[in-house]
């Protein structure tokens, strides 16, 4: 039964065996198409009112996670642009946005890692903090492309996501350094470059990102190292521009 | 046999069994009035060179460690004043300088807090890092004095000595919240005062201590955030002041 | 007679009877509706020679009032639009322009109040300078949504605005201190959130304001303070785009 | 009597009849010259019991005036190094410190005027703010040394005490411009130096000045305009080298 | 023969016969309408082509001049938009670009001269450094306009481009002092606004220019002194977008 | 003759053959030595008066050389704790000072080569700017020590100084990059250390240094790059104590 399987996503992303920002946001795609797939409505008003009970359904699961309504504003734009016209256009244009964003959300990461990459030199040491698909994914990029790297990783407590970035970052051969949140000051005379990723990215520019970043920053400030953040573009918090703050 | 209390007290240090700058200090200076009590040197020349010898075995002991030559060198200048003009003269005067120093030692700490806890207000939320004596006198102290005063206090990474630190405060009833490392700049609007300890302060004012107190000092400055640090005497490095870099 | 009402408006304009960018930018669209509706012009040449020369009138009264020659050019965009079809278009045109722009200006400050309020949260303490109609909008609405705040106003030497802003504020029951101008860093760390108007904003976003407050806003910069400049889009000056400097 | 004569300086003291930290110290060292003239003691305790007295009437006139207890202890420092030999040469040793003392505070603006104007340079504009003798000296001699100076003065709200700053820069001569004290950033690119009092000055340095001058200060900082304190040595809080805070 | 002429053109540009952003752009421009006018291609494929040989050989001669590619895009965008359909269409194209790019550039520095004169006001003492067509340009508008001006102009070692501006500036009658590289500091007091020129501007505003730039920027920030950069928009970094890092 | 010696010395350091501070230094220490040598004085005050006039010829050499009053100040004290008994003990007094005054000032350089040299480390990159003996003396000291150092040296215009400590630098084997004065903040980030050396030093810390010093200075503040000043005592400007401002 499909009710079943669109339930299932929404208790895995409440429960968090879906998480990190890109899967959620995929996920919340599949469970639309799944709707549109399905859906029983007669006409387009009833089809919307149940794409828009889904939509609610999965809102709730993460109330902060900014890619679940990005996601789905994506994947609904398909129908208001469609007009109304028959269930059937619409039933297309939803699977066909919702294959598009897949399809996007999965480029990106890989997209970011190409761009980024370009701002890494030969012989650059890179810090990062916590466990970010973005940021890796350039440091990766850079390597791959033969420039010889080094990292330095945050622990990043309380959760330690530090270490499943060692483990990834020594996985691919490139030499890294685990160093406590305290040390990063210690050692910024040696860093060149830091990436991190983001949560959130508000209008005016603001990153909210795991505890530890702001602090990060100001020590890359004074010591002006280069502070990458690398950040898909459903991380952006679309209420913000008319005053919202981000909530966490 | 006294050479082997001796030679305890010089393994005591070496295996940290004797640890913290204070109590080291007192060690050393509880040595050298065992070798002027129970020396058997006939002239003053013979008796210095005793003194020298274990003066030299404790300081093997922790290169490292600025209390231990300061403490040698307070007690060997009683020495030097008395002008070796007897070996009676000598002992009474190493005696003597020892239990002035060890005297001195065990009241610093203690006049340290009285003198520390004038700068705390009533209300004051003050954040201290890793585990120091003096840090920790002056917010007893002012607690002791009826300010109502909470306390953040630092994990510190990697050997968490921040949990002494919260453990101390709380058995005497301030209300304690311990905090990761990198979440400093996260609370510091919240913080009024922060108080740290020292392990040794060079001839131009900096301030060798453990890791992360630099980047926390980085952090109450641009937030201008009272930053104290606290220290005995003999904590000064002396050798700082023709040049010499302080070895950690 | 019409010519005289026009007039009236240009006087009152000049003598400051009609005061605040708001006020002055509404009444210049009434101004050019009224020639809209009178005039005798009986070709669309005929008809635009009238409008400038009204215009220039309004122009003349006011020369450094920005929202004046922003409000002219609002409304006569509805002319060159029309392209000189007729004069019965171009009347037409004028009128509906002005009542847009009249509707529009009234509605803006109410608007910036909402979204501004956004920022405040329960509990803050804001500091406003001078006599802001959009300043005030924005606390005033933060207030009706049940947030507890309290304000901090200067003084504002030295006409003394901000015992206006201080009336106004509390008359809602906002509580509200009253503080001489060189006290703001006195109490900077008591404040949360600062919002000023602004009497003009150039292209490069520079802000001209009431005398002070290029100085709170060093204070609020220096203890890291959001500082909130809230004005309606009349106040954005054209003609730094291409290096004027605004004149004060 | 006597008596009724030093009730009679404690109580002007008290009601600001005797104001500004001079006066008021060559007042309280009146007093004590005058117990030393006519006491009646007839033992070395008995007359510094009685001068112990009249300091702490003097004392509790003004508990927050710094230059209150330095005259005291000033004065008083003869007696202790008089060690008690006999109430003849205790009077005596009183009585010279007193004068001593007078002496010195009189000059002592006199001499900072000096000292400080060889900082002023022909044609400098000086802002000062408040009105400080010490501050006003230097700007005076300055000019009688015939260098071509402007002054700024700040009104300084609420008491506008600039007004009497300007009224005696006026009357000897130098161009001087009363400015609102939130126009201090608006001018500070003119102004080549500025001169401020002290009430009080701590052991580590910190100034503590009528309201507005640490923003003042903050703003020539950022300008990087020459900020000079001046002050009479009796301003110094002795206290506050063993962790004192000064109260205001 | 043509293929002389194109040829003799990139090599002027290599041997830097022709030199400075501009006129190199513009020879390129000529070339690239020499191939059109010339060519003897058959078809659109064979046309563009020959255009791309062209190019490539053109952007062959100075790598690193950013506005070779910039000329050469603008260019071929005719060609582009034209889409192929047949040779005399695309000639007609892409003459026509190129000679609106010739004249477009020509007025470039004019209009920059003109709309940056704004910023100038009368008494300004303007600090440049290197020699730049467009920041003279400015310094030239704002002189004829006749505001009492004066120059600082760097030596700019080691080439010394320095001493051209200054005859340059002097020619028109501006009052010019030439001053060592290191001595920007000592006079930046007198300076009210500083303009340069920029080699090439980056995605993210970064600009590219002439060794001692970042250092009188540094300077200017510090002493918070007006600091503009002139550019025409070819000089403008298009790769940067994607992260690409300006090569030198 | 004697005299003409005395006179010879005053001419040699008005035209700059007797140049450097340390060498100004002891050509006067010597002159006054030749005086208290040679005098026929009769009384110690026709002595006294001598030395007077021959100390005012010296003076006038050099009027911004501070060295030489500190010189002078020097041997003379010798005279004043004499406390003109008799013309022999006088004469003695004076030879012995200026003795000691020149042995000092040859080993000055030298121990602060020595002391400064600890503060070089192995591997270290430092800058030098002009031609500084105390600077070079600790680079070459490191050098000597075995420590793997480069240099950078600013090529110091107008006069160029920076190319006589390059050729010092590689006489004794210390690879030296020579740079123009506006490179400095271009190379930073690879600079370690920077010494430079004074031509006086004020009460207050401030440094008079050649043209450029300043700049530096700047730069490397913001990059958090050590900063040494290294100069002998008499580089001390005494009269800044009393407000004096150094005349350069």
């Amino acid at each position: 039964m499909v009710r079943a399987e669109i339930k299932q996503i929404a208790r895995d992303i409440r429960t968090m065996r879906i998480r990190g920002a890109g899967r959620i946001a995929r996920a919340a795609a599949r469970a639309l198409k799944l709707v549109a797939k399905t859906s029983r409505a007669k006409t387009p008003a009833e089809f919307t009112r149940e794409l828009g009970r889904v939509s609610e359904l999965l809102l709730a699961t993460r109330p902060t996670a900014v890619s679940l309504p990005n996601t789905i504003r994506y994947v609904m734009l398909g129908v208001k642009r469609a007009r109304e016209v028959d269930v059937q256009t619409l039933r297309r244009a939803v699977i066909s946005r919702a294959d598009e964003f897949i399809r996007g959300s999965k480029g990106a990461v890989e997209q970011i890692g190409e761009i980024g990459a370009r701002r890494i030199s030969d012989g650059d040491i890179v810090l990062t903090h916590c466990n970010s698909d973005c940021a890796l994914a350039i440091i990766k990029a850079a390597f791959k492309q033969g420039k010889h790297i080094q990292t330095f990783v945050t622990e990043s407590r309380p959760m330690r996501q530090g270490l499943i970035s060692v483990r990834e970052l020594r996985k691919v051969g490139i030499p890294t350094t685990l160093i406590v949140d305290s040390a990063v000051r210690h050692f910024i005379r040696d860093i060149d470059k830091i990436i991190v990723g983001a949560d959130s990215i508000a209008a005016n520019g603001a990153v909210v990102n795991k505890i530890g970043t702001s602090q990060i920053a100001l020590i890359a400030h004074e010591a002006r190292v280069l502070f990458f953040v690398a950040a898909e573009s459903y991380k952006f918090h679309p209420e913000t521009l008319v005053g919202r703050l981000v909530s966490t």
